[in-house]
């Protein structure tokens, strides 16, 4: 069954269509019975569905249905695998199909501008190329079995505080290159079904009332297709949400919002066609969701448990081995800390999932690794005796060869709705394990957090460093597979750990008060803030070990086409070896830097990776695509993507500060300085070969009452020849700047574009 | 002989009132000779006289006459004392007087946004209350001579970069809380004859036409009843500019500005009283000037000299003394770097003076502390044969017992014009300055530099550290006098020394580009920034050590008056002992901390000073008054000065970084919370003591759907009250909340506005 959809609008009543337009209860979208037109049901749930039963509980946090809960975006984002997330978004369609649930509300493709952002967990990225390719991943894995997505929160929704009322004030620039791309490149690789706009304004507009957002930039620039609909509350003003580009509001405003759209159009603020298009677009939607309600299907929830703890695995980040891992066979293990019992293995909020099941990582070591001791340690989160837990903790770790240690952040420090204040571990956590490592130095640290913690006084306390995240129902299953050598650890960091909270570029603005964020470090979040200001880092961004040993070799980069055509590209090819004993994979990055640039860029950029799966001592030469944009910044002063001309690094190795290969290529482009006019200043036309000749030209010409010597050009080098002209010095007088501007314009000389590539 | 104005505001025709809006050739009001309306002349420099022999020379950077050349802006602001810049305007005024000369171009009172700025040293501070104090100072003394001032850059010129386009992106509070306060200082106590607006863009308008920095704040706001001149050429459109609020421009447009003028006039554009108005301002300020026209006095160059020295040498900075200074007599003294014969203490651009006469370090040693050696050691900017200049400052080194080793930044490193791209000094210098301390480590570093320079690799080698800026054509006698010990130093940066350009607030800003500067930062720069950030610096604001030691002691702080009155205040008071054995003079430094804030504040800001000089073992009890201001916010929300309510740090000691006293006091205030509606959120009705009684009865009253747990207010507690009730949880419908808010509105309490103190 389909829906004809031109058909119906003819027969839709003016009442009819304003409903569709919001949606019914809480998870639906508006049935039409008469016309045959049902309902479809969404879902929240990135990580795992949180499909509530019947007509949810009028706020939509209540309790949902079983579901696999998958590791958490922050967590999966670290396997910097498309393909796993791929998996895992088939799996969740499966899940989807056997509730009859037609659109999944994720993923959250935001960028983490802070790590203090308390839903950070659920977002992918501090780099914009990486969420965006992930993103890819699990929106094709989820639509590929028919199921929807809903890629969130359109736009610039970077933080908890004050999140339906705050305006984030963002140049343009930084929305393109940093806030936008990873929309962008789901859109237009993927097609989501829908795109949910955030609950924040943009620049003094709310997001769904936003017409630069949702039709110009979404529509008419990235060919979005699909439907846009409200986060949960989002609409403040229906009719303006309306004409913006909002296709589906949601939740409807009780008892308000059909009557307002229809109050509208019967008073011409709302023509017909929009509400038509709106309704389309709706329908559209419907008919996309609609096979799914007639299926009768199943999930394997073993299967799924089994994929969740290989995902979990491959998250894993290992920030330090100092030989202790994996396990050797036959040592005697002491688990410690409370939350090897008590998993935290998820974030709160609308992403919450009600698990088929929870492991934990001391029934997982004693099946993995065999009998092991165990001590809480510290209490999460409520006033425990730590004197006393820290005590017996002490006892258990002093008899045992190694200490595995669980710390991290207790649940209520990290949800949706509100933002953290400070990076740091709970006290009680850490004075157990300073505790714990000076009656055994013997120490593997696991950290189970949502987003990132500082390591100051963890790092030394640690004689090996897991950074687990918050991995899901199967998160231990998939931290003892990592532990001992079952896993060989694979994960990279998707955000920086800096030193201090205070060396994250955001700090100075997150997150703003008087319901105003000025996004004040523009383009420099994460690592591009760290390696602009040369800040020390705690673990860089890309970082992470392996139980074997990679090496890169044979560097090219091939050029091809060009900046003026618009398909400049480039595939840069290296070879991977694994130089140790044990299979392993590497994630070879490979970041771009402009060398000279007339506008302020990052030191360098991510535009590609690739991970490689090798046995030990084999090799592959893997080859990574980059483009026109990967060259690119966005010029606001041509309102377009540029490429200026100049020299390129191509810099490629397992993390952003290291990176032992690199090439420098060449790249010629069409001249971006504007044309010489009246308004250039001195400067410009005297560092222009046919300006300077001109200008002295002229000079020479004329009764100079000024030499241009260095020492004058320093001091009025930057005022404009208008201003001169009106000065009268230098015999350059408003006739002769017209004289020499037209010249000027006569002879310019027209650039060649070709590009090549040379060895660094 | 006076201007009957309002009479030659009858007698003046179109064409003459427009001429004398736009001045008459480089330096000169335009004259009415029929009406005997005189040209009055202005004049560059702030820290000298430049005033141009005739006419100028069209692009007004050529000779000038003979004048005392004063420490720069950046040098004098070091001595923390407005009355050695009252004495120091007098002489200027002076100066002026003999020229016949009515008004001086100066103070200039732009924050120093970034140590990069190619003018700071034409600017006091990175702090606005000091660059107020200060300009006051300066200006008083001119003016009590009967000569004229023109407080400048108004507004936001914190850069050379594309000055004349850029646009300053800069929120409104930043601007009210740092790059006003020093104008609005100067105008509210001091009443400059002019205020010259810059050439930049705030906002998206040039200064020239931007009514809102013009008339609004300025005139309307500050009571400012002088003329605003446009700085040279920064008139881009001459009858917005009129219309905005600009009375002169300076110079005129040639062939074009009084015609543009009557042209919009004949047409309507501009109303008659505008450009009578304008023309009155400009014809009050020939009024104020003529008198200079007609006296006939000279200055005394040497005593004017003395005068130089003597504010050379209070405005050096020792840094840092291992007990070399002063110089031991007896000693044998090598003096190397070739600024010791060569000097540098000017900045280059409109600010430069054709001094009276240059003394040498060299010179001055030998004077005042018996026969030195001598070696360049380096050369100055040129390519010079440094490994032989270095060989000879070895030998002469290790020929003494102590070294006096001089080093700087070159004259082209620094300039109006341009901004500099780094902190360093030059390798060559920092190389002969490690040759010279391997020799001999008993090395005196005098610094000579307009603005800030990074010392990492020079403290290491200076057993005493003495920044003496650019301190005028007296300032080897004041550098002298400061290392022989006839002047004990009382010098305190009025900029920090940053360890690392990169650590500087503004450096992701700085200076923008595509004509754009986004001040990012916000309230953060200087001080502000590094220790919002708790960045360690080389030398914090306000840090100056002397030859002697205090000790300060017995801090009270009274308060009186009301916030709600606007007439709170503060009395500082605290008793400074000198404990050495040497006269001396310390700065007593009162910066304020509000402790807690709705919005985000700097850690602590200066808000009074006070210097005090006592004899070898003497005591004195000094007293800071604060006002309302010193505990105000701008609250863009309300947009006006607000206080809040709840404790403020008053911290005193001798630097920013030193506050040795600190007392706390409780200041009440009327409630800043906006008011209770239905958009504010679940979280600011639970959060006030009424409105959490109101929400919680409907709840109970009604079928609440959902308990408020603590868990659920932490996702759903930003949520606005109407959003809710758009989603029909809570049982808080529409109608309810409607409701409760009119309860609220009867039931809020009056606040009361008592003042307490507490110690702290």
């Amino acid at each position: 069954m389909t829906l004809d959809i031109d058909h119906l609008l003819t027969e839709l009543t003016l009442e009819e269509k304003a409903s569709l337009t919001s949606g019914s209860g809480f998870w639906y979208t508006a049935p039409v019975e008469r016309l045959g037109i049902p309902r479809i049901m969404v879902s929240d749930g990135p990580h795992g569905l949180r499909a509530q039963p019947g007509e949810g509980d009028h706020v939509g946090l209540g309790g949902s249905l079983p579901a696999t809960c998958f590791p958490t975006a922050s967590a999966i984002a670290s396997a910097w695998n498309p393909e796993l997330l791929h998996r895992v978004g088939r799996a969740l369609a499966q899940e989807a199909r056997a509730c009859n649930l037609s659109v999944i509300l994720g993923p959250g493709v935001n960028m983490k501008r802070s790590p203090l952002c308390g839903r950070n967990f659920e977002y992918f990225s501090e780099d914009p190329f990486l969420a965006g390719e992930l993103a890819v991943g699990i929106v094709d894995g989820i639509q590929s079995r028919g199921v929807g997505t809903s890629v969130k929160h359109y736009a610039a929704n970077n933080q908890e505080t004050d999140r339906l009322r705050v305006d984030a004030q963002i140049d343009e620039r930084t929305l393109r290159e940093i806030y936008l791309p990873a929309f962008e490149r789901v859109v237009t690789a993927s097609q989501p079904w829908t795109i949910m706009c955030s609950y924040n304004k943009v620049n003094g507009r709310s997001a769904s009332e936003n017409p630069w957002l949702l039709q110009t930039v979404l529509r008419d620039e990235f060919g979005f297709e699909g439907l846009v609909v409200s986060d949960w509350g989002a609409v403040y003003h229906r009719v303006p949400a309306l004409l913006a580009g909002l296709d589906l509001e949601m939740p409807p405003a009780l008892g308000r919002s059909p009557e307002e759209v229809v109050a509208a159009v019967q008073a011409g603020e709302v023509p017909t066609e929009v509400l038509d298009a709106r309704v389309r677009t709706v329908l559209e939607l419907v008919a996309k969701g609609m096979p799914v309600l007639d299926v009768d299907e199943s999930f394997d929830a073993d299967a799924h448990h089994a994929l969740a703890r290989e995902a979990a695995a491959e998250s894993i980040v290992l920030l330090k081995n100092d030989g202790l891992l994996p396990l050797a066979a036959g040592t005697s293990v002491a688990v410690v800390g409370e939350f090897a019992r008590t998993p935290r293995y998820q974030g709160a909020g609308s992403s919450q999932v009600n698990p088929t099941r929870v492991d934990t990582l001391l029934d997982e070591l004693r099946a993995g690794h065999g009998d092991v001791t165990f001590a809480a340690g510290y209490g999460i989160g409520e006033t425990a005796d730590d004197d006393a837990l820290r005590a017996e903790a002490e006892q258990v770790a002093a008899a045992a060869d190694t200490v595995v240690m669980v710390i991290g952040l207790p649940g209520a420090d990290e949800s949706e709705g509100f933002d953290r204040t400070h990076l740091d571990l709970p006290a009680n956590q850490r004075a157990a394990l300073a505790a714990v490592a000076a009656v055994n130095p013997d120490v593997v640290v696991v950290l189970v957090n949502g987003s990132t913690v500082v390591l100051g006084d963890v790092v030394p306390h640690a004689r090996a460093l897991v950074e687990a995240w918050l991995g899901g129902q199967a998160a231990a299953g998939g931290i003892a597979d990592v532990l001992t050598g079952a896993v060989n650890p694979s994960g990279r960091l998707a955000e920086t750990i800096p030193h201090r909270l205070e060396d994250n570029s955001s700090y100075l603005n997150f997150p703003g008060d008087s319901q105003v964020v000025r996004y004040g470090e523009g383009l420099f979040i994460g690592y591009r803030g760290y390696d602009k200001t040369r800040t020390d880092v705690a673990f860089p961004f890309g970082f992470g070990l392996s139980y074997t040993s990679f090496a890169l070799s044979d560097l090219t980069v091939a050029t091809a086409g060009s900046v003026e055509a618009g398909d400049l590209s480039a595939t840069v090819t290296v070879t991977v070896t694994n130089t140790g004993d044990r299979d392993g994979a590497e994630v070879v990055q490979v970041y771009v830097q402009d060398e000279e640039s007339t506008v302020s860029r990052p030191l360098r950029e991510l535009k590609g990776f690739t991970k490689v799966v090798l046995a030990a001592g084999a090799s592959e030469t893997v080859s990574v695509a980059l483009d026109q944009r990967s060259f690119s910044f966005w010029s606001s002063r041509l309102g377009r993507w540029a490429v200026e001309a100049g020299t390129f690094v191509i810099g490629v190795g397992p993390s952003s500060r290291d990176l032992p290969l690199s090439e420098t290529v060449t790249i010629d482009a069409p001249r971006l300085a504007s044309p010489l006019t009246r308004d250039s200043t001195l400067e410009e036309w005297m560092g222009d070969p046919v300006g300077r000749r001109l200008v002295e030209g002229e000079i020479a010409g004329g009764q100079a009452a000024v030499v241009l010597d260095e020492e004058l050009l320093t001091v009025i080098g930057n005022m404009p020849m208008s201003t001169l002209a009106s000065f009268g010095g230098m015999s350059l007088d408003h006739d002769a700047l017209d004289r020499i501007t037209e010249q000027w314009q006569q002879e310019v000389p027209t650039t060649s574009h070709q590009i090549r590539s040379t060895k660094a």
